[in-house]
Formats: C-alpha cells, structure tokens, sequence
C-alpha cells in the first residue's frame, strides 16, 4: 500500500505550486483535494482568478489522486473548461479517478468556490510508467 | 483598428502571470507570441517545468490573440497534451486564431523549447463578449 | 415547460441516428438517456464498436439533455474518451448537463456496456441560441 | 515501410465507416485523408450534417495516418469543435500526425466542405501497441 503521507511530502518539493500558494489537502486511494487562499497575485488583468491558477489546483490534485496507487503518473492531455468567475475565498479541487488503468488511467476534477459553486470542471488521462515508483525521483 | 500596445499594457496587469515571468512578447490580428525564462521556481516534484507554467504560458498567448480584435473574449474551454518535459531555457508559446467567430473563436497554441521542440499542444474556445472591450475593464 | 414527447419526436428526423440503429429512449429536464443495439453493421475493422458509434449515441444524449429546457443548443466542443472496448450487446450513454448555462451549457456523458461497464466519457460544451425554440425548425 | 495499400484494404472492413458511405482516400506516412458525399441519410434533426458524420470521418483520417507506420494505433481520447454547419457536397478530413511518438501519438485533423471552409477541428491522443502490426489482427 501507499504511504499517502510519504506521498504528500514527495509533492511539497513542487516549487511552482509551493510558491503560488496552492497545496495538497488530503490524499486517498485514487483521490485527492487540493487549495489555494486567492490573493492580490493570483488575479488576471480582470480582476478574476487566473485560468493557470485554476489548471494548476486540478492538475496538482489530478497529480495526487493517479499516483496514490505508488506508480508514476504523469499528465497526458487535460481539458478544462471554465465555469464562472471567482475573485477572492479558498478555491479547492477536488479529484476522482474515474479508471485506474494500467497504462492509460482517467481522472475528473471538479474545482469549487467558497460557497460550493462549480468554478471549473478538469478532466484528464494520464500516463502511467509501470515498474517506475511514483515518489522514487527525488531518492539521493 | 486595435491599439496593440494598449492591449499589451493591459495584459501587464495580469498579477499572476507577471509574479511568475510569463509575459507577452508579441501582439498582431488574431496572433500573438508569449515566453518564460525556467528558473527552479517554475519546476514541479520531479524537476521538469510543471504543467501549470506551460498552460498558463499558453492560455496568454489564447487571451492575447483573441482579444486582438478589441472585443473581451475569456478562455470557455482548453485542452493541453504535454508532449515533452522541459527542465530549463526559455519555452515559447505562439497562437494563431484559426476561427475568428463573433461569439465563439477558436485558437491554436504551440508551446516550444529553446531548441524548437515542440513541448505542449493548446487548443481553446472563447466566448467573446460582443459590445465589450477588451481593455475597457480598468478604466477609472 | 418543455414537451418531451415532442422533443423526442423531433429528434426522430436525425437520420443518421435513426438509420443507424441510435435512439433516444428517454428525456426528463436536463437529462436523457439514449442506446444502440450493437450488430455487425457497427464495428470497426478490428472487431470493435466503431469509435463514431459511440460518439453519435452519446452526443445525441447531450443534444436531448441540452434542449430539454425548450431552447435550441448545439454542440460546440467535444470531447470523448475511449476505455474499454465493445463488441456486442446493448450501449446506453446517459447524459447529465452539469452547468444550464443560458449561453454556454456543459453536459457530462457516460456510456456504458451491457454489464455496467464504463465504454467512454464524453464531455461536451453546447451553443443556447436564446430566443431560438429546441423544435421550431421542422415547422412547415 | 508500410504497405499503404495493404493498410486501406484492411479499414475496408470497417463496416460502420462503409456501410455510412465514408471513406479513405489517401495514407502516406503519417497523413491521411477521408471523404464522404452528403446524402440525406448523414442529415441531423435540424438539416444539417450529424456530428456522429464528421466525428467519425476525422476519427477513420486519425486512425489511418497514425497506423501508418505499421503498429497498431488506437484513439484513446479525442477533441472536436464544430465551427461552421454543413448541408450537401464532399466534406473531407486531412489528418497530419504532429507527434509520432512510440506509444502516445498525437494528430491534427481539419474537416472542411467543398469550398475548404473549415467545418471542424478535431484533436486526438492515440495509444500505440508495441510490437502489434496495424493489420494483423483480421488474418485467419
């Protein structure tokens, strides 16, 4: 079995999310959820939330939930379409592995304001590297 | 007709790209160009240029051409296939609006690597707010 | 409210469902539910559920759901996923529109085997067309 | 090097693609091109072509220019976006294989009518099957 905490201190070392802010909450078997506390430099020139900032929360929970198996996955192709707009609040993803495939797994995320309204839904296949440890990178 | 450097400066106040060294390079009709310098900041756990930076590297290329126009157009919808790690240099994305739509633009990015490389794929659909300015929004 | 007896009775005119065997089996607001009995006539050169089978099922619950409200939507982007393959049997795609957005709706679809099995996920962002009734157009 | 010839006889048995009228004209290596003549029996509800058509006319040019290397390629997930509606004459589909990579290919698709108006844009991931030829699989 995994050890979801080795897993989550594997991710810290994650220096784009690390330094935006955007973090890992809880990791489960084929599931994760991911904030960030938007700020002033999480803005776009609108005023909203920035699409990247919003990317970055799913991917990274996407990240979490297809690797809590201890195999490597990396992302392949993701879709995210924006639902509305968000300005301030914590913005949390929320990421279920719909197929843990082998090769090719499948996981939806649904990103969510304050209030629990649909902010962004991500969806994305990854690609899974049998026999590759998902937390064996960073080993001296 | 637009005011290219207009619409550059107004991009300037997109806080999260500007904290993170993804700027604008290059605005014309239904065209622009962005980049980033990698510095370990913009790296994930594994030490390759995290997928949050390319998206949002290309997502301003997206904003910029399809607000060349003058009219406010928002991302509605993205998709992104990674295709190579990068771990340093400067990645370019450049976009090309294929479908100048009234309501509906359509835009496709390609994300490269120092060397040509073809990094990342991005296609995305707008939804382009007619009657709206694309600059208008920070007017005092 | 909508007549969903008359919403299904409009989409009996899509011949390219109909002839191919593709039918909608039920309606109810901002939800519909379609199937295929699978013959020789939808398989691929591989033995398998042509992969256009199962987008035409599942884009045809998207098009039920989405004018299920009354007002004419059509299907913007797409996007499906193939899991697992299909041979024989009855496929049902079952559609859930996630967002009633009055311009930009967004619709989740499953599509499912014989023995519950997901086949494929389809997400698709639909086109209201305000002002533009779901069955006006076959009027004579 | 691939028998192109050998390799369209074998998407001949695609009996959803022949029994719809659709077609493959042209496999080089990493290129294809589809075709299909507009009858009635193509045409959705409203009196345009079906979506299912022109999905599974890029999906046919997707999956001949991506096994056209030889190994077995299937579409693992694929995006489309309709720009413009289309009513009778020849639509055709030219795929271009961006990324021939050794499991996770990558190809672009335009679907145009007969004036070469873009009528869709389709994008899809495949999965290669190492060690699996293209047209293997029907031998008896």
């Amino acid at each position: 079995m995994t050890d979801f905490q080795a897993l989550k201190d594997f991710f810290r070392h994650d220096e784009f999310a690390r330094q935006n802010g955007i973090e890992i909450v809880e990791i489960a078997e084929g599931y994760a959820r991911t904030q960030v506390r938007i700020e002033p430099r999480h803005l776009n020139a609108g005023g909203s939330v920035q699409g990247g900032v919003l990317f970055t929360l799913a991917d990274l929970a996407f990240a979490a939930a297809t690797n809590s198996h201890g195999t490597l996955t990396v992302t392949s192709t993701a879709n995210i379409t924006f639902i509305r707009g968000a300005r301030d609040g914590i913005i949390t993803a929320q990421a279920r592995e719909t197929v843990n495939h082998r090769h090719l797994p499948f996981c939806e995320v649904r990103v969510t304001d304050n209030d629990g309204n649909l902010v962004a839904i991500f969806t994305a296949s990854g690609y899974r590297k049998e026999g590759v440890r998902a937390v064996a990178e960073r080993e001296p």
